[in-house]
């Protein structure tokens, strides 16, 4: 006999959207429920202590100063975050070469920089144009929706370099190809973040500071706050709506609530039963937002060695395990830490090698840009959230061509009595953690109009 | 407490790949078990009994001469089929004019249908070219899978109406728009059937004749056969996986069992739960498969009309519901049936509307073609494949850009125990039933070779 319970209103996943979604609802006077598959909260965000003692994070890090929801979190809870290393020469590995430039961007030569300027220019004009809570009511939103990223980059830039570079970016910020999303959900994208500039930037941008002991704190301390609301290892496997409540099914409990929330990206949604089913428009978008796909690991050292030689550790490659490298060390300097990327298509291919076959590739390329001493490492750590059952990739779901033109309103319709959460549902840096907070806001206030 | 069954194999899905792999595992000596999750066989092919008695396919309705796995149930079931009609004009309507012309292409004028047929040509020899069983081995696979079936159809042709043409024949052929598919995908599926010309064509081609009785006759044979083999109203949840034996669940039910086949379309598999999980290029490729949308509606008469109009009922049209008409009368014309496609795109804005909506603008394209007869109809019915909780689209699931270059290999790949079935993992009219049958051989063939 399953146990039974009843509440004002079941969240489902304890990510930051569901969290945030949970505290709000609570302080509007609901009594919430959070049903979190997993046996941790934090969603995207997982933070893990190394051999060493030092925190790093496996999943989202970075935090940007008009990231104003998270923020305030951080100010509120007094969580330590400090700026991203960025001091010194960054590297860049094309057609075989290695090349050094001052500055955070290693361009290859002035003809290609000016061409990536220009290009880059045309991009934030795009990204400003879109109406972010109705991107398909864009202007020209058929003809941007009709073509992928990929077929918009080769009609606005002129070099192989450029071209090289804008395809390299597109899995960098979305982790998938540039083939695989329209142009509209990349200006959207971009839109939602306030511009290409902060997306791509590390001062002052999206990847402006880190947390001294992780970007899950957030989620652990929403949690701490929540108490027993959270019901850990609970997956939800069926949600019934009636006339006059739901009822939210997990393998060992049942729970009534008038309303329910379901934080999760758009095609994990898919995956829990809803009786009666799901209309046809919001199922067939959630058939289109795959997730993205990309591996993060982490290669700590001694120490950041990479600093004496006046490097940032900074590479955009052109290998494709890593596409990019970054310092990750702690702020102290006390040890080195890479963080290396690898996106998109690349990941699928690297995903089914070996982790030796990995790390030797990534060695390869280290070596290339920092010397041997590349090779001395003391840890190496890394993560395919693909292969998490409840997150099957990062960093967001994304939407290939034609889908937000003819689905795109399905997005954060309420079916019944269930309102849609999750970072893919969000109009201010949707993708990002921010993205999530905002939805959980959005949402709150939604539930709230909705009970009248 | 749960009823425990064990058999040899558990086949999941009962439309025609489920229920040929079931039938020639018992054949092969094995104790099968189907579980379906519907309260009837045949999946996507459904048949319906109009008001006057008058049997008509809400899905799958035509046979080709060279499906030859089809062919061969038709005739060992003794099932009766006839030739479409074809007799007469047919009709174009495009930028507010209709246009008659005799044959079956009613093109617009010399010049657009000289386009369409070089186009066609370098489509055909496209097809022909792409191996089947690894299209991503293609030697231009890369480029042909990173770039849309649209661009693909730009690059390709040089009037406005051939470009016309082809936007309106992809959804016809894919139900998903040419922005939404690989050209990469284009090709192998042409080529999956035997070329472009035989998917186009009605004789001798995908339209060349229709059941007397429905298509679904054919899994009403198979399930008469396999008798209580079959588990109806038997939603699959969770398949688990242990060395030495696999456990399928359903609400009421576990089946012990050597080896599971799961014949469905990818994206609905990805919503049974495995334990242990899924790898990631599985799951990944899951994501990436959706289904199209199409509506199927059905007009009856009193009589063919159209036909004394020397007309054969087919029109291609620019108006997005219907796009594509087609005579679908009985073999005795004892009534008229017109039947009137949407797809793709315009079947999720129109599906989004009220059965009425339709309706008048159906109407009104009927009777610009038709005359003002076509507004007096006795029988209307209508069949919106995304709503079916068990189907969630038809005619099959269709790769975006990017997936099958990317995880194509992971399509028929056995995971441990369970092996895939299903149209979407065929090489011979991938899509069709035949390709559903063809995937039925295939996977037993597959079981008997792991068992050893």
């Amino acid at each position: 006999m399953k146990r039974s319970r009843s509440c004002d209103v079941v969240v489902v996943g304890a990510g930051m959207a569901g969290l945030t979604a949970a505290r709000e609802l609570r302080r509007a006077g609901r009594e919430v429920l959070v049903l979190e598959a997993r046996d941790r909260v934090g969603g995207r965000t997982l933070s893990k202590t190394l051999d060493n003692g030092v925190v790093i994070d496996l999943g989202g890090q970075w935090v940007a100063p008009t990231q104003t929801r998270v923020m305030r979190l951080v100010d509120e809870f007094k969580v330590d975050i400090f700026k991203t290393y960025t001091a010194g020469d960054s590297m860049l590995l094309f057609e075989g070469e290695v090349i050094r430039r001052s500055g955070s961007f290693p361009f290859k030569d002035k003809e290609s920089l000016d061409d990536i300027r220009q290009c880059m220019e045309k991009l934030e004009v795009l990204a400003a144009s879109v109406p972010l809570d109705a991107p398909w009511t864009h202007p020209d939103a058929i003809r941007l929706d009709n073509i992928t990223f990929a077929q918009w980059i080769e009609e606005n830039t002129t070099t192989d370099f450029s071209r090289f570079f804008f395809n390299w970016y597109a899995p960098a910020v979305f982790s998938v190809n540039s083939s695989e999303l329209s142009a509209l959900h990349a200006a959207f994208y971009f839109g939602a973040a306030g511009g290409v500039a902060l997306v791509t930037s590390t001062e002052g941008g999206g990847q402006d500071s880190r947390f001294h002991k992780g970007f899950q704190e957030l989620s652990l301390r929403l949690a701490e706050e929540l108490g027993d609301a959270i019901c850990l290892s609970s997956p939800v496997s069926l949600i019934e709506q009636g006339e006059s409540k739901a009822i939210v099914h997990t393998d060992h409990m049942t729970v009534e609530a008038d309303r329910v929330v379901v934080a999760m990206p758009p095609t994990l949604s898919g995956r829990i039963r809803y009786n009666p089913p799901m209309p046809a428009s919001r199922d067939a978008l959630i058939q289109r937002m795959p997730m993205g796909t990309a591996i993060k690991t982490m290669i700590r050292y001694s120490s950041p060695f990479w600093r004496e030689l006046g490097l940032s550790g900074m590479v955009i490659s052109q290998a494709d395990i890593p596409q990019l490298v970054f310092d990750n060390s702690p702020d102290d300097g006390s040890c080195g830490i890479l963080l290396l990327f690898c996106e998109g298509g690349a990941a699928r291919r690297w995903g089914a090698c070996s982790s030796m076959e990995r790390e030797a590739a990534m060695l390869e390329v280290l070596v290339k840009c920092f010397g041997e001493q590349a090779r001395n490492y003391e840890e190496i750590i890394e993560k395919y959230w693909v292969e998490e059952e409840f997150s099957r990739g990062c960093y967001a779901g994304t939407m290939p061509p034609g889908v937000w033109t003819t689905l795109g309103e399905s997005l954060r319709k309420p079916v019944g009595r269930i309102h849609w959460a999750g970072t893919e549902t969000a109009t201010s840096w949707n993708g990002y953690v921010e993205g999530a907070v905002q939805s959980g806001e959005r949402v709150t206030q939604e539930v709230i109009d909705a009970q009248g």
